[in-house]
């Protein structure tokens, strides 16, 4: 675990990066395939295609890619995870945040390519949104779990209902 | 209930209105006080001491105003709750958004004053905030409810964890 380690030592320092100023992060001994690396990157400027083929591999619904660029445009942080071989890079995960910019932050679309599931890749993307939402002195961070999925939020630091708080979606008559 | 039918009859036709350009709606027949009536309006200028002193009346933690400003500023929506009597206002009641102008919204910081509480006020305000927020093409409406208040919500249409999911805020180690 050491290269998180160099990664989240920071964590606690107060950070001077705005959340929009793209930043590009290393994830130092990430890649167990040979010459790549992958690294995390704040930048908008994502090829809707490629996101889309990324959702694509986890098997969720497509949706407009007007819209989609309309919700990155409008999200408060938006981080993808790239696998970067010589000068080939590959989109290999993403995830963004709403926020009111003061209080209160919530986490979307969190997708991981299945290929680099189960290598803390996952984790390392929510640990790099968590640190730089706290970077942003945002202290409420919240997200809607898929139930398969309650277990892994909960091993970096996500409650549940905590005192009872209930997520609650709206559904039309 | 005539006059929900009248505020709430167009919700389902398509909105013209941008959710953040300022608007007034009157809440007919809403005032069982002499010569007061109660309307709700986008407007963001609202004086944030007379904010405070609202969410005071419901016993709420103090904020720091100038996070709250910054709230209100990058809120998607925000809807307060005016009683008028003659030419003086009242705040008695207040609600936020935040989104990604695109697929979710998440709604924050519901207060209703007490003395309008019981009273039917609180869901006029929450189907306003449905109405405008359908107005703008968001399919997920999103809340996180304090236990006391789930029924409240269920009563609007709002689900707790719908098919498993868990609404999971995080905590400092």
């Amino acid at each position: 675990m050491g290269f998180w380690k160099s990664l989240f030592s920071g964590t606690d320092a107060p950070s001077t990066t705005s959340a929009t100023a793209p930043e590009r992060i290393a994830v130092e001994g990430s890649g167990d395939r040979a010459n790549s690396r992958v690294f995390f990157s704040t930048e908008r400027e994502i090829d809707l295609y490629e996101l889309e083929e990324l959702c694509d591999a986890v098997g969720w619904s497509r949706r407009p890619l007007r819209k989609v660029k309309k919700a990155i445009q409008h999200s408060f942080l938006v981080v993808s995870m790239w696998e970067q071989r010589g000068m080939q890079r590959r989109l290999v995960g993403f995830a963004r945040a709403t926020s009111d910019h003061a209080f209160n932050a919530t986490i979307w679309d969190v997708v991981v390519h299945p290929e680099f599931q189960g290598k803390g890749m996952g984790k390392a993307l929510m640990r790099f949104m968590i640190k730089k939402l706290r970077g942003e002195d945002i202290s409420n961070i919240t997200l809607f779990a898929d139930p398969q999925v309650v277990n892994f939020y909960r091993t970096l630091g996500f409650m549940p209902d905590p005192e009872g708080i209930k997520g609650m979606f709206w559904y039309p008559d």
